[in-house]
């Protein structure tokens, strides 16, 4: 199984709302995904300063599926209109679990 | 439920073992922690270039097992090895599943 996980941080333009719709998206979006084992998306807590803002892992069947879900069409149009123009910095791995 | 998510960049210090002694660290740790779930550490797959080197990803029931986690002795002795010594950039999250 291999786990792809990243992690944003956001410009002053990423309100409460946006964020959301963003977690929303790719939430409704998950259940079309070939090899799919979990997905979550959210919003940091708050527990800890300098933190990131927002994080997403989704776990896969294997590397072919996770790479579908990165060039999927619906989700290179939800990056296009909430992390691109939003995202101020971006940290990723993907690790076999 | 809470997840805490941490990815990490490293020098040219941490090795390959060294990395293998830090996940297998923790990966003994986390069943003395109280209310984890789950917990994933490992290095990046190389899949794509720019990717932070290593993650974290643990399930707690809850804050409180999380900051016990986070404050945890031999967790902070592991930190003090491996971690804090050899990381050049940490991004971390926590959300709630």
């Amino acid at each position: 199984m291999i786990r792809h996980v990243v992690l944003f941080t956001w410009d002053d333009e990423m309100t409460d709302e946006l964020e959301r719709q963003f977690a929303a998206e790719l939430t409704t979006l998950s259940p079309k995904l070939s090899g799919l084992r979990a997905y979550h998306a959210g919003p940091d807590a708050g527990l800890v300063d300098g933190n990131f803002d927002f994080a997403v892992v989704a776990d896969f069947d294997d590397v072919a599926s996770y790479l579908a879900y990165r060039d999927h069409p619906e989700h290179q149009d939800i990056i296009a209109r909430y992390s691109r123009p939003h995202a101020t910095s971006r940290a990723a791995v993907q690790y076999e679990l």
